[in-house]
């Protein structure tokens, strides 16, 4: 007798297997249910299958055949992604690029690396922080996130406000294109390429333009010190205008954070309590680096400033220690909310600074007239928030209500001038929100950009953009163009 | 007896007059003579006329009107780009947009400016710098160049290794697109808008995209000082050792400029001595800015890192009279080879700062096999080159010889991993050197890009791109992919 050599149903998983190794690839429906969504879990789908390239010619043979059987596909990497960027919508094929993960290069003569897309944000700093480099972007999720997903996402984190979003750190990149073919953008530390910046088109497109393979980043010179201030407000204005009066006297904070009293009483009663009184009404985490006699000058000036607007009481880190216990409350602020509400949805708005004031107060209006309560947890320097809505998803309704909510927050933003998303991404949670700030006209601009690289819309389909309201004619459109240029 | 009424025989002529005014176009031969060139000025051609229209509505309708009557134009600001992005190759109409030159907005507490596109680079600055701001952007022209002209070209200055180019100081843009219609692309503040970064397509697309109507900038808080360091080389590698040095030190400096001693010998033949040795093989001069504690710090570990590499002699500063007579030196620095040379070609290479010895040592070969001295002034810190090609056009052939030489200086950092242009951009000058550094298939990628926002090539043609060598097949496989999606 001789076992059957195991053979599976579906061809296209055969050829999968072929590609890149039977190991590689997952297809029971056990298996599958770990992908149905990524950090944003309200909406779930399922995959035809994930597979696990090990090399750049291997993810350009997979999409080569995914092209070719006009098969959609998602790239994947950590799946921490808040909006649903990788979440399959049914049927998609998706291309994890988690055993991608070497650090290729250093080059600190000419302060960059290079990595795999699977590469763990965090790992870049630990590996050259020897040599006192560090990599700026820092997502909150930096321990488990990868670097080819903060391309897709132009991942921000807390000192994106001095250091810029990942599109200031990304030099070139490797890209697979839809079709399966292989370019280069960008080159190793030049910074203005000629031609169109197809690279910073790249970044942040949400995995619909290209499979990103490998990246080339910016290193930075690790600042000589820094500096942590908290401060304690009673009135969520006076918090509000010390922040403008601190960006407006020149400093410019490596971070410059706030919370309001909900998401105070949530952090405190998750795991990591620092003693912040319960009784305020916004809490600033600011911190300043750089040279030793700068940033203790920008530390006083920041004491100043808070005085000024009627602080509680304000306060200098004593040690590198209690500054570390101040940022791990905060940075684990949205999970903190676990500890006051069985379910919370985030959002993340972005407002000009000087409207701060007035949004909050259209935010706690929609808190009322719903009944659900809204933390706000934000990077105040550059006017991104993070309104957090606590809801019941056992009480009938309250989830849909919540989303309903957290839609209103982002158009209360848009109204101020601001946009819908600050770090988070759009994916499949916000397209319908992409209306509240582009005109069918932007948004075709943009859908027609996405035909030139994706013309069959097999990557990542039906994310980013909400179904055009006229769609045939912007089609007939296209092709009319393209008839007179043909 | 009465004037019969004049009547312009070009009924196109008579059209845009109709939109503009009959006093805001220009069609004599004579008038035209002005726009048969930008900067660079070894290539001109004849434009049909240039109209002049004094807000967006006007800007609209004039392309609307030639897009229907399928004539190309180009917009022009200040004329001062030095790749001929702004020159007519036969025919177009020129859309000057010097008459939208207002400073619309100012909002310090948000910390941005809303501007014309003709609005003169330098005037921000002045507006705002009682207030203590600036506009970082810096080029050597931006006593004349236009905002508007700095967008097209992505312009940088000496500045820009600390502060960035132009499209890290945009905010966002009014753009007209080719077929007339108005856009607005991101939003004023936002740092990150999601959806495609269209505004990062549209900076640096030289013209090619849209005409840019109304600009969003970021200003900047002007540094409570800064300090001027001059240092003497001996020799070339030293100078290059110093300022690997100094950026791994950690420093990043406002501005790090180099000078070799050809150019050196033209900057002191030329209307700003101030008694450089011509006998020394480099220059740098550098600045430092930030709070008073960590420049002066910076400009003593600077002089340290020279001392450590043989400089002759090193010196700061004594007071802001002696930092601007060396910068006023510098900044004329193309200029002053007039004073040595009745020609000369200016070429705007980047390579990776380490290669810098190699490719000096590459340019010095070029020099002495095609005859003709080459000066090298250079942004040293971001690798930026601009070697100074000094010919003599009345010589039978010398200007070709000339032509070839910068393109030889070009692939030379093309070879070391570098690009083709830093600032000065591509325009009809080095359409063909982008095949140095782009393979066929990336400069597809751009003209299918260029053909989503401009379909007919009517805006700016033929300029950025080489001709494409397999044309006819790239126009098929759009025409497919198309047919595929419609």
């Amino acid at each position: 007798m001789f076992r059957k050599k195991e053979r599976h149903s579906d061809p296209l998983i055969r050829k999968l297997m072929k590609l890149v190794g039977k190991e590689h690839v997952l297809h029971r429906q056990a298996d599958l249910v770990a992908y149905e969504c990524d950090g944003f879990t309200l909406q779930r789908g399922k995959a035809r299958a994930v597979v696990f390239p090990g090399e750049t010619k291997e993810v350009s043979a997979v999409v080569r055949l995914l092209h070719r059987e006009r098969v959609p596909f998602i790239a994947r990497g950590a799946g921490t992604g808040l909006s649903g960027g990788a979440t399959p919508l049914g049927g998609e094929v998706i291309i994890s690029l988690v055993r991608m993960k070497k650090l290729l290069r250093v080059d600190l003569d000419n302060r960059t690396a290079v990595v795999q897309p699977g590469f763990v944000n965090l790992k870049l700093t630990q590996a050259i922080s020897k040599d006192g480099y560090y990599y700026a972007p820092d997502p909150s999720s930096q321990y488990a996130c990868t670097i080819g997903g903060n391309v897709a996402e132009n991942a921000g984190g807390a000192h994106c406000l001095k250091y810029g979003v990942t599109t200031n750190h990304i030099l070139g990149a490797e890209v697979v294109l839809p079709d399966g073919e292989v370019i280069r953008l960008g080159e190793d530390g030049i910074p203005d390429q000629p031609g169109y910046d197809l690279l910073g088109l790249i970044t942040g497109s949400e995995g619909t333009l290209g499979v990103v393979t490998e990246i080339t980043v910016r290193i930075l010179k690790a600042p000589e010190g820094k500096q942590t201030i908290l401060a304690y407000f009673d009135d969520v204005e006076d918090g509000s205008r010390a922040v403008s009066d601190i960006i407006s006297a020149g400093i410019v904070p490596a971070a410059l954070e706030m919370m309001d009293r909900t998401a105070i009483e949530g952090v405190e009663a998750a795991n990591f309590p620092v003693g912040h009184p319960l009784d305020i009404e916004a809490l600033l985490l600011i911190e300043v680096d750089g040279i030793e006699a700068g940033f203790q000058s920008e530390a006083e000036d920041i004491v100043d400033v808070c005085r000024k607007w009627n602080v509680r009481e304000v306060k200098v880190a004593k040690d590198e220690q209690e500054a570390a216990a101040w940022w791990a409350n905060r940075k684990t602020g949205f999970g903190a909310m676990g500890a006051i509400s069985p379910d919370y949805l985030v959002q993340d708005g972005v407002i000009p600074r000087s409207r701060l004031p007035e949004v909050l107060n259209k935010i706690r209006a929609i808190s009322q007239e719903t009944g659900l309560r809204i933390a706000n947890i934000f990077h105040a320097g550059d006017g991104n928030l993070h309104p957090l809505i606590l809801f019941d998803a056992q009480k009938p309704g309250e989830k849909e209500k919540a989303l309903q909510a957290g839609s209103r927050c982002l158009k209360a933003c848009a109204d101020a001038g601001g946009s819908i998303t600050g770090e988070h991404g759009v994916g499949i949670e916000k397209k319908e929100e992409m209306r509240f700030i582009f005109t069918d006209e932007e948004i075709e601009a943009q859908t027609r950009i996405r035909s030139v690289f994706n013309p069959d819309n097999l990557l990542n389909p039906d994310k980013l953009f909400p179904q055009p309201g006229r769609c045939a004619e912007v089609k007939q459109e296209i092709k009319e163009q393209q008839g007179l240029k043909v």
